[in-house]
């Protein structure tokens, strides 16, 4: 079991909320595989991932002029990515609309649109939880730049609750990449356990669990007293 | 254990967002408590409440004018309960508004509003997880109604999460009124298990589990495939 204590971020909650919130937690347990204590103590990083698009280098040109390119303006934990000066607005089906959804760096192959579910409650779209990349037969979307739209087909998801780590932190906790963990967050009367965190271990990422601000606020997580990773199939925490 | 199949409702999404949303639960298992299944198998409610005032008759009439009472215009769950025709705005420090706010009835000694945690970051109110008439502290806020206005001094709240249940029921799970409970909600990748549910037993309550919409959002309630309603101290439905 790795527990942890909350270290809470001081940054104003209404900027955080159109970027990321996250909290970082210092590591205090052992791992629960059956192995004492060992010295490597991963440090876990919770992040709410709040609605959020990835573009396209095609649509981005389409959104933002020909020759545009995404500006970074905010490193995001993991290396290499970021969340972009650029925002779009997405409409939906009914007219309904987010007006400001921001676009996260670098490009990809495909455009995907990741929303909590009280997001796609409000703009009307019946959006299923599934873990970003898989949108065949997804709900699309309109998205509206400041120099052009694009209309998606499909690519607007919920994104499914994961925690990317390194392969030595999969180790840690003797799970591997494609297996399911679980969270819980231990929250002054709103304490939560998420199960179905998927793994994505990879050489390089940092340990990290994605979830969305639905999930962040269920369990009102800026209060959370103490975080614990778990394997999927060991014990949740509570007494027995 | 008492698990259970969803029978989802066919109402509009849009309507019941504004009122409750709700399943009814048809109990399949057995008392979790070492006895053996019981002739007994109660059906198993849970509502999200979504946000609502509760207020008290001299703020009904401030509200809505000199002799006005609440109209009732759907029955909720509990039998003597009512989601009103009133509404009233609900007006945050930094004057940001929620324009309808449901009232709830019947009148109360203390007027009294509850909010998930996404509302009170829309509001700019840092509402604390409380239990209802807990409210002692609590922030306060404005609310306006078509002919009056009224100041709350305290009772801006995030409602725990709680279930309801005859004395009849609390036998039946092993626990008394004041114990917690915790709700698991199997829902396909985003299974969550909501501890520190505190049980309100009485002779008449109908057995009903009230959590919020950022709860129900969570867990994606609509979708759900299982709910159990567990002791504090039981297995998370998790396998060890």
């Amino acid at each position: 079991m790795s527990s942890a204590t909350l270290q809470p971020t001081t940054l104003d909650r209404t900027v955080i909320e159109q970027i990321v919130r996250q909290i970082v937690l210092a590591q205090n347990g052992s791992a629960k595989n059956g192995s004492p204590a060992k010295a490597y103590e991963p440090k876990l990083m919770v992040s709410i991932s709040p609605r959020h698009c990835h573009l396209t280098d095609e649509h981005v040109e389409t959104l933002f002029g020909p020759g545009a390119k995404l500006n970074p303006e905010k490193n995001l934990y993991q290396d290499g990515f970021y969340a972009a000066a650029e925002t779009v607005a997405v409409v939906g089906p009914r007219r309904r609309m987010l007006p400001t959804v921001r676009v996260l760096g670098p490009t990809r192959s495909f455009s995907q649109v990741e929303l909590a579910f009280t997001d796609s409650i409000s703009l009307g779209i019946d959006a299923p939880v599934r873990h970003s990349g898989n949108i065949k037969g997804t709900p699309g979307c309109v998205l509206v730049g400041p120099k052009g739209v694009v209309e998606l087909q499909e690519g607007v998801i919920r994104a499914a609750r994961h925690v990317h780590m390194s392969h030595r932190d999969a180790d840690y906790f003797g799970v591997k990449n494609g297996d399911y963990m679980k969270l819980r967050i231990e929250s002054p009367f709103c304490t939560l356990v998420m199960e179905d965190l998927l793994v994505r271990a990879d050489a390089t990422s940092k340990l990290e669990v994605h979830i969305d601000t639905d999930e962040g606020n269920a369990c009102f997580l800026d209060a959370a007293t103490k975080v614990e990773l778990l394997k999927q199939d060991a014990g949740c925490g509570c007494k027995h």
